[in-house]
């Protein structure tokens, strides 16, 4: 939690609005928000779990819109975090991909000047 | 991808914003939006594909605020949509859970009045 809670917020540049204990089950939650968004994202953590959460692809990736993509990856690159597909440039939009600390991908998009 | 559009339009209210085939992949994408939000959904559907998606732990499911929990879940149910995890109270938030037709996990909240 706490590696996440500093990624989402000194990396992605998110607000942490709530952290607490969970008492029921030991377990945490944390809430953070990105400037000017009205969405929230919710981390949780879940106490004595031995495997590691499993990634699926029924939900596949969080999306950041970003001022510039391949900078934004250059930084990330930079900081450890991996490149999980390589930036492209689509008919709109300029994408890329980079993994959070946990594997979770994390699309980045730049909208491309019309 | 018909289905999916379909629920998240007629079940659960949100605007189709676009819809359109991805000619390299031969797969499908969809974007919708819920009233008065800033954030996307985006569907994605591949071609060609044998397996079942595969749900996974690490993103866990997706929430949207509704007026009355209680009463989205017997619509819901109604409509042939199963429970996941039946209605709560907790401290700030009455919360109950559903699943998509793909199983996805949806969160349903209340702000609890103070």
């Amino acid at each position: 939690m706490d590696e996440s809670i500093k990624f989402y917020t000194q990396v992605m540049k998110m607000k942490l609005l709530d952290r607490h204990k969970i008492p029921e089950t030991g377990g945490e939650v944390a809430a953070l928000q990105s400037e000017g968004s009205g969405q929230f994202l919710e981390l949780n953590a879940y106490p004595g779990r031995a495997k590691k959460y499993s990634g699926g692809d029924a939900l596949d990736h969080l999306a950041f819109e970003v001022g510039s993509v391949d900078g934004e990856m250059k930084r990330l690159n930079k900081l450890g975090y991996k490149t999980a597909r390589a930036l492209e440039s689509r008919a709109k939009f300029i994408v890329g991909f980079v993994e959070d600390p946990n594997g979770i991908w994390l699309e980045l998009y730049q909208p491309r000047a019309t």
